[in-house]
């Protein structure tokens, strides 16, 4: 069977033999790039019936029917509604009860308009979820390229780093590093951050030249057949302080740490809370200022989350990034961040890199 | 003053003054990034009285606060409920008639649980537009900048691409060159789409290797300081065959008839007439799967949209592209397309590269 149509006969088990749902139609573009296979769908209805239903716009009509096997490609002309279209179908389907993923509030006004008198309408995204966040072997696979993609950029982050270079023109060795290996583009917006911006985890990557001493953040993302993947490394450029030794091995132990708890049936925030304690028996708990990590996969932000106020429980094919930070104003910041995919027993690291504070070794 | 708080306060005028709201909640990323000048708010609160509410969490708190001069910052703690915390500063002020962006149908349900009882919540996404599709000097300056760096990037492509060179190799030192130059990033996903895959206008970019007589067709865009811009070529690797080159004419000739009459007050389904009847009467009309074009600035996909069923009419300061095609599924695909800045007088292109089928000239 094709990969994307078992993603949707297991989407009917959940929602249909579980939760008593009869229709589901989804419109978010990464379950849609999910459960489908291909991108620029617009729509997907599945029914208690064997056929499910793509919807499509004329310019991504040809592409969806060339790799769209199996599935009912059906075309969405400009002048048409889409939800009269889509809920049309409901009806001819028969569908009492209906799930979808995610609307804005005036689609979901709309939508309900088009299919009232006979048929329910609930948000039900948290279904998809269940599935995306435990990666199948194919998508380990894809997972796992991008993380070496993404370790081949930092391999020339720490080659390019030195006094005298724009940030910007270390991203441009990055990103072409990573693109000539056979990245799809960027996760994310690179981030070179030195100096005192360092200290802004999101300090993003200007035309700043690198100083002597500087700390450099370089967060790192490759994408492959749309997946996602997400590392960072801190390093100085020319010779570490003291103190920037000091703060380093605080992270790496709190990076280290985490790493050792991310296994099946840990709970999320004690993974988060192993990090924390010990930045914050270091004394710098305050400047610790977001969570250990996050669910990464087509999207670079996905569940689980690993946060103080998380509720998840880490299982099997979850992948997450381990990522704590100390961010001081004005001095600067360190973070050490990888992916990780949760195995059987224990986990298994996505990126690769030597943890080091020094560019040259 | 300070440029985000000259937008704040035109957008105090239309929705206060003209419409007679006295509060505005905005959420959405780009509106947020327009209005407040800097990246990483979660949420804006504008009221009757001088002050502004910048709701930030603690990731990227130290941050607002050193680049959102003139702004009241608030830190979000993660444990906060966001829609209770506006909320209430909502109630402080005492606001009855509150606007708000763009929500998704849960965070709608959840804000108007929160006002609940003398405050009204409306949806006026479209007032945000009303300043956004007319670009101000500096957003044109910001432009103009993302115009130049991706122009770079197509004359590199015009370069690299030659028969035996892999799509994403090229798309490789398109990103480098633009990168080196200064751009932040892509606007979107690199499309390098040779042979039968340039019949797709979503054709992306793939490990496959460009042959002898290929059409490639080439759609890049640069980002400059969050702004984007959106070029496509499509050329030969190698010689055209006259087929190739009787399609090229009929493509360029569209987006040449298209582009005189980009100018203030035509209208946008005018403009896409124009080009889609060019190539209708040579023939091809089936074949031109999708709009003339559509706006561009913060975000690839704006309003005023260039299309059949466009309601918008152009103005000094849109910012569009103007991209006519034709895709013939198994032959392959041709798209030419620029971003154009509406002036007073006509229209003024931000990409420049010549019209050239062949590679070598």
């Amino acid at each position: 069977m094709v990969k994307n149509l078992k993603r949707v006969k297991a989407l009917k088990q959940i929602a249909f033999e579980e939760k008593g749902f009869d229709g589901f139609l989804i419109f978010n573009w990464a379950n849609l790039l999910y459960l489908v296979g291909f991108p620029g769908a617009t729509c997907l209805l599945t029914t208690r019936d064997d056929e499910s239903y793509v919807y499509v716009y004329g310019v991504n009509y040809e592409q969806a029917r060339a790799e769209g096997r199996g599935l009912k490609i059906e075309l969405v002309r400009h002048d048409e509604n889409l939800m009269a279209k889509t809920a049309k179908q409901v009806k001819a389907c028969g569908i009492k009860k209906l799930a979808t993923d995610t609307l804005s509030f005036e689609e979901h006004r709309s939508l309900a308009r088009e299919i009232r008198g006979g048929t329910k309408l609930k948000l039900q995204g948290n279904l998809v979820w269940r599935l995306r966040k435990i990666k199948d072997e194919t998508e380990r696979g894809l997972m796992r390229r991008a993380g070496e993609l993404t370790s081949e950029g930092m391999r020339v982050a720490y080659e390019s780093i030195k006094a005298g270079v724009k940030e910007y023109e270390v991203a441009a060795e990055i990103e072409y590093a990573m693109r000539r290996k056979g990245s799809c583009g960027t996760a994310f917006e690179t981030i070179v951050a030195s100096g005192a911006r360092s200290a802004f985890p999101h300090g993003g990557c200007t035309d700043r030249e690198i100083r002597g001493g500087d700390l450099v953040v370089v967060d790192v993302g490759a994408a492959y057949q749309f997946y996602h993947s997400d590392m960072t490394r801190t390093l100085v450029a020319g010779k570490p302080s003291e103190k920037q030794k000091r703060l380093y091995e605080i992270v790496k132990l709190a990076q280290e740490k985490a790493f050792q708890e991310i296994k099946p049936r840990a709970k999320a925030k004690n993974v988060d809370a192993i990090a924390r304690n010990v930045i914050e028996e270091a004394g710098y708990g305050e400047y610790f200022v977001h969570s250990l990590g996050h669910g990464i996969g087509l999207e670079t932000h996905e569940p689980p989350s690993l946060g103080p106020i998380s509720k998840d429980k880490l299982v099997t094919g979850n992948i997450v990034t381990n990522e704590p930070g100390i961010y001081l104003v004005g001095f600067g910041g360190i973070r050490i961040e990888d992916s990780v995919l949760v195995q059987k027993h224990g986990a298994e690291k996505l990126t690769h890199w030597p943890y080091s504070l020094e560019a040259e070794k």
